[in-house]
């Protein structure tokens, strides 16, 4: 009698930072936020909602583990979910709106290293529940809104902008699709997850501080963001990657200067992370200085890792560089690259004069490498 | 025939920070800043300046190297003490003013430490060669600015604040004294000095680049630091130490965060700087959490050494918790707890269920730690 659906969907990597609510029930930002839908071959979350008369409690597991579902935030995507297929009227079997629901969900990619899991998560919740009900609306994006801020951006492909909105009650504050992921396919990236044994403060709680103490967030949010989404959209208009990367690490660049204007400091970035730092300036200064297009930009959310944006055409550079920085001195290459595989050939053909110039740090400062693309949005996969 | 000076000057450093320049050459500062000078007993640079006719030509050793003179700071402070001691007619005697010089200086600190010694050394260095022409003058904080900028706070005691300045020739760019070292006697300083392999951008390069390419520079230097002067000459007038211990930490948490909004970013914090910060909001968190009243403020100049502020009262309880939460493994304990001795009898009194809440870290982060107060200017020694 129960009714099961599986879906997938993307973890997201924002260009333009989310970091600060203007209303904290509604997760309502204090700025517009852009960012790119990584591909969910390498890096997804997997739900599977079965919904049945005989399910006596709501349950929900996350890798494994039972988690409470006494979660608000859980349970307000549930409602409005409902809500909206009640209203719909579209739900092909009505009666299950009434049904308990057991809810399964896994990441391929561990949920610690703060990869943007909670936006995955709460994006696929949502769609599967979506899809579970028979709901197709615009309004998904603002429900996984009110699960996790930047979750509204997994829920498109491509590029995608959220907007702060206008209105008290956020119905403006929604994702939009910018451009699909083939607009620029050979834009590529490359997730350097840094080994951390310390766990961060967690993101809401910073953002909560950062808005109460920090003297430069206000004017970030009122003057600076502005600005550069103008420039971020018409780079991604124009594919401009120089514009792109330059925007991007400046934004990645405020947005942990505000966490460290914040009292008391959230500290997201690591000595290993400003090593990364240094060797993506190091790489774009390799020509001209400061006047060669860029290669490379970093993003860091917050967390130690990085996320690195490039052309396919410097893949290859690129890599070789970082395997000539960040050595690895374990077995199992299979688990240290991951991804995309990486082109031995084109490699191998990086001059050595080039690799010379990069003094490598100690081994091991990096858990592994994923390789990846810009990707699709969720969809349903059972 | 020669007539020879040995002058003292004093270590500063900045509550209120000085960071970015309105004109390069005269070292006119976009911001005011506040400070506080350190003790002459345990940092400060020791300059002897010898002048006479058989000196043939002017020479400069720092350390017991020799330094070119061609430095056209260095060119630029002789120059103008020996206008304004011809301008004053008191030299005693004037055929010394066409003499060369010899300059010998020496810290008693390690200067590749980033303790200010730029500071301390052209303040010791004008100051010294003022004493050998016989000059006074209020116009010697100006000088010593165009030497580097924050030299000019360390011709006076205690607290100080060097003005912005209005004109474009730099004649209102000076420092006054806010209120001497005795006004406020139970201030202490205890200065930790990091290991730290890597060099830090120079600030003088760091800051020119911030000042081209930070969007929140401008902000603070407009907004946020008026506000803080203000709020930090009443704590200083009022004794208010969680005021001022509370100011301290916000502007240091902005000038590092104005250098990481900088591209490329600036980095002078590491992460044993940043094991210091979560120690010193823990301290002060230990009884009611963000009620308390600060016990101990952070400040950290251009480089990862921890300047930490205290009152006479809370010296030993935090000396032991600096001792439990970076231990020292070596066996010259004299070498490594340097300046005031620990009261040893006081800080075997702090009750362990202090101390075990502070988790080490590894061994032997720090180089080592000196006990200081706030003290005297400038002064003649020989």
């Amino acid at each position: 009698m129960s009714t099961s659906v599986t879906c997938i969907a993307p973890v997201n990597i924002a260009i333009i930072k989310y970091w600060g609510k203007r209303d904290d029930d509604l997760i309502l930002p204090i700025n517009d936020s852009i960012s790119v839908t990584l591909s969910t071959d390498h890096l997804r979350t997997k739900t599977t909602i079965t919904a049945g008369p005989e399910i006596s409690k709501n349950v929900l597991r996350l890798n494994g583990v039972e988690e409470s579902f006494e979660n608000p935030r859980i349970q307000r995507c549930l409602q409005e979910v409902k809500r909206i297929a009640k209203a719909s009227g579209k739900c092909s079997k009505p009666e299950m709106l009434e049904w308990n629901v057991h809810v399964e969900s896994e990441n391929n990619f561990p949920t610690a290293a703060g990869l943007a899991s909670s936006a995955a998560g709460y994006a696929c919740f949502v769609y599967t529940l979506a899809t579970l009900y028979g709901v197709e609306s615009e309004e998904l994006s603002g429900i996984a809104r009110m699960g996790s801020g930047s979750a509204c951006r997994s829920l498109h492909s491509g590029y995608v902008q959220w907007a702060r909105g206008e209105r008290a009650d956020g119905s403006d504050s929604l994702a939009v699709q910018l451009a699909p992921a083939s607009a620029w396919p050979d834009m590529h990236v490359l997730i350097l997850v840094v080994s951390d044994r310390k766990k961060a403060t967690a993101s809401t709680h910073g953002m909560a501080t950062s808005v109460k103490t920090s003297d430069l967030l206000k004017h970030r949010a009122s003057v600076c963001v502005p600005e550069r989404v103008k420039l971020v959209q018409k780079a991604i208009a124009e594919k401009d990657f120089d514009t792109f990367g330059r925007i991007a690490m400046k934004d990645s660049n405020q947005f942990h200067a505000i966490c460290l204007d914040t009292y008391p400091p959230c500290f997201y970035l690591n000595d290993v992370s400003r090593s990364i730092i240094r060797m993506v300036d190091q790489i774009n200064n390799l020509a001209e200085p400061n006047l060669a297009p860029v290669k490379v930009a970093y993003s860091f959310d917050a967390g130690p890792n990085a996320c690195l944006f490039l052309l396919e055409k410097d893949v290859a550079e690129v890599s070789a560089i970082v395997r000539r920085v960040f050595p690895f001195t374990g077995t199992s290459a299979e688990e240290y690259y991951k991804g995309i595989p990486n082109d031995e050939a084109a490699m191998a053909a990086i001059p050595p004069t080039v690799l010379d110039s990069f003094a490598p740090e100690e081994p091991n400062l990096l858990r592994y490498i994923i390789h990846t693309k810009v990707g699709e949005g969720p969809k349903r996969v059972d």
